[in-house]
């Protein structure tokens, strides 16, 4: 896969996105869909992960709810009040979920996703009265990697030469 | 807590929601928020859950989505087609999502839940042009008993004693 890794503005949502970067590009490597989240309270990176619904048999192993599961076994609590999420794409309806019941502070994404994001797109499930803990929401950061990845990643499955 | 059993009328559907049901009691015993869910193929029960999100420390962990990690392991695969799932609670958004990918068959479900539910409130996920698999979805079984539990549950929390 020709992807060259392009280093975004200086800064800790750079740093950390391109953690969350780091691990779409491991995913990819797994034969994974690429998206990669992080998760960070104090400075400190409490869980990184990729997708890994292939490997563990898992349709709900998406990189947002694998870091939430390492994140709160790491601090032993299922609520992450105060910690932040970094992810390549916009989560979908299940992972937007998840990060809610986690009541996770702010939501950093890179790429958007129309056709399954819940965030910006769809359900919009963060503005509905049915959800009852909205993160702060900021995106666009690294975006065109984290959407490249993608492109890549579905180019080489349907043209696997 | 004073909860009576009560058995539905006879037939597969009401056999399996007493399942799901006895899940959602034991995870009431355990102090969990009482919904439990049962996955049945062939007339065969493939997995059966009730929430454990204190116990695990993991906000992911609702009735649906530790029944359908489990499924999922039993057959070894991240999809559950001609799967269906019993759940004693109308499923939220993250669960919704967590089905949809799974693509399981049917979806019969308790109780209702305005406050949180995400098929026939809230976002109705399945109707949304975002979610690219939607489950047959059938409701009402055992939904006195279903509700009863949750407010059971949530009044004796309230009123330890």
């Amino acid at each position: 896969m020709a992807e060259t890794f392009r280093p975004g503005p200086a800064g800790p949502v750079s740093g950390f996105m391109d953690l969350a970067l780091a691990q779409a590009r491991a995913a990819a490597a797994r034969g994974e869909v690429p998206v990669g989240a992080v998760i960070v309270r104090d400075g400190a990176v409490l869980a990184a992960a990729g997708n890994r619904t292939l490997e563990l048999n898992d349709p709900t192993a998406h990189a947002e709810v694998l870091a939430i599961r390492l994140a709160c076994a790491a601090v032993g609590s299922q609520r992450l009040p105060g910690a932040d999420l970094y992810v390549t794409l916009e989560p979908c309806a299940m992972c937007a979920g998840a990060i809610s019941f986690a009541r996770l502070r702010r939501l950093y994404y890179g790429a958007g996703d129309p056709k399954g994001g819940a965030v910006d797109h769809g359900v919009r499930f963060y503005n509905q009265p049915t959800c009852h803990h909205a993160p702060d929401v900021y995106s666009g950061f690294a975006e065109r990697e984290a959407a490249d990845l993608l492109r890549s990643f579905f180019r080489d499955r349907r043209d696997p030469d």
